[in-house]
């Protein structure tokens, strides 16, 4: 059986008698019966997660995929390609807005090479290059089916790392320019809207470039015609290295019975891919931020996840995710630190 | 000069020189110009706020303003008026939301009596009660003109002890039983929208409660006539004592250029009148959270702001602006740490 088989066995259901407690709980705490809205929600659902009334948030890792696309040659994007390379180092001199938000969060940041064109020499970069890039997939496929496995394999492995070392709230992020079109192109591969309604700016196009981008997603499509029951088939013909990886990181931590935070547009068409592997992974995940990306709506309708922060960003790095840790502590916080309405002494 | 002319006086717009160079920092800083979205709105006002374009957080206070409400007696609220002091006793005893939230953000907790009906031995209460709970406004004025004042003008008087003691950045919220009922009656002197798009459920009304306290608002508006461009004589037919108290919180902070979060429907309210008092007063003032009272959103359209979080909280406390508090860190924390692309050694 291969690691993601065996992931994906792991995968069960949140835990519905923590769940229950947990509620149970937030109901006699001193505040009107919901009245701490969706950061309710959140707390219930990392009860199930951790199969643990009082869930605890113990360490953070944010894992940062970094992969290049080979589509970015038919002039998708407003950057070059090498401003991969280029932020990977800037990540690796922590300026970036992901170390800094980070560091903000009391965050562990993993960074992933798990398909850079370029190869950067630093201990701390961790070394899982799948794939020099992918291939220009106008032309053909992104990648091979085996090698779209491979690197959700990555993830998996990065994350159990993490785990290992202790974290048990997983943020996910990537940098690889071009990927909102690939992005974009899973999305469309997996809804009826409209391309009209799905492709955006991303990192800042102007108009008449992103008519040219549309037109490229629809030439892709049109191609490969990839089968929107087969994810993996998906990945190889329209996908990226680190959005795969960023699948696995979902996967695994559903498997492990940790949480995920999901990011932005990238983050979240890793999430589809990872909830067409398995549908139960929904429930270990949390949507951060809804971004300026026009698709990125469409994805949460999908999942049928609702975002805590609409902040207009559109970075990437998983700086949404990021910054939706101390939202998801403070549900913790909620149902660990609050006095009952009996500790407090009032008749409810 | 009176304590409210002479705060009046102090206040002035956001320093413009600032605010051009914070924009001209974000815009060389290793990202998509404007794709941290709104955190670089926040830190471009943080920048016009402290006459500083590299904006920092020192310090922050958050102020919990208590009173009780006459017009509780109409059967207005799901929850009886002792409440009031229950919940602020378990306040004392640091069991409630607020004070969870404001020791995850690092914030000094300040709770005031500035109109409770009961009063409690405690010497971390700041005891300045203005008045035993305001009247029932359905029979006559909530409180008269000078009591109005004297309330807001505590909540000018805290805020300076709390900027004293080193606050750079307030946040403000309330407890009171009753007081949604008094903020949305100040909402409907101001806004011409109907009452039925106004009036909300508060701590957890039933439906036809909740017609009850539409009825009891539309006839004490018809009693009052409040003059809308008079917002001491708003405050004084239908307003509350802790409502007042959080427009002196707000006028303090614009007049000694600091920062100030808004919180939900009653802290909205607060803002309408310091608003109403002083226009620049916008130029200081963060709107936390959007919350599930039909209401709050008029507000913000009024007030032009946008709330950073959608988490359908309705609890009060101040316990959506308390939670901003993070998202405002973090948008200091990218103009002061974040690389340029010169430092990164990228060419834009």
């Amino acid at each position: 059986m291969s690691k993601l088989e065996k992931t994906l066995k792991m995968i069960k259901k949140g835990d519905i008698e923590s769940k229950e407690k947990a509620q149970e709980r937030l109901d006699n705490l001193t505040k009107p019966p919901g009245s701490l809205g969706r950061l309710e929600e959140i707390a219930i659902k990392l009860a199930g997660i951790y199969a643990n009334p009082f869930p605890v948030i113990k360490k953070k890792a944010h894992i940062v995929m970094v992969a290049d696309h080979g589509i970015v040659e038919e002039g998708v994007s407003a950057f070059p390609q090498e401003v991969t390379t280029l932020m990977t180092k800037n990540f690796l001199n922590g300026g970036a807005a992901i170390n800094v938000f980070s560091k903000q969060q009391d965050a562990d940041l993993f960074l992933v090479d798990v398909g850079m064109k370029d190869t950067i020499d630093d201990k701390s970069i961790f070394q899982h290059k799948v794939k020099k890039g992918t291939d220009n997939f106008l032309k053909g496929r992104s990648m091979s089916r085996e090698e779209a496995v491979k690197a959700i394999e990555v993830g998996i492995s990065v994350t159990e790392e993490a785990i290992a070392k202790g974290a048990n709230l997983i943020s996910t992020g990537e940098m690889g320019i071009g990927n909102t079109t690939a992005s974009t192109a899973i999305l469309a591969v997996l809804t009826d809207k409209s391309l009209e309604d799905i492709v955006g700016p991303g990192t800042g196009l102007d108009a008449e470039k992103l008519n040219h981008k549309k037109e490229i997603i629809k030439k892709a499509l049109e191609k490969h015609r990839a089968d929107p029951e087969d994810p993996i088939d998906i990945l190889s013909k329209v996908g990226g290295l680190e959005i795969a990886a960023m699948a696995g990181c979902m996967l695994a931590a559903a498997a492990h019975r940790k949480a995920v935070i999901i990011d932005g547009l990238i983050s979240g068409a890793a999430a589809l891919i990872a909830y067409k592997l398995h549908g139960d992974v929904l429930d270990y995940m949390f949507a951060s931020h809804i971004s300026a990306e026009p698709g990125h709506i469409k994805m949460y309708q999908i999942l049928v996840l609702k975002p805590m922060l609409d902040l207009e960003m559109r970075l990437g790095e998983g700086t949404g995710a990021v910054l939706a840790i101390n939202l998801i502590e403070a549900s913790c916080n909620i149902i660990n630190k609050m006095a009952t309405f009996t500790e407090a002494g009032i008749n409810k």
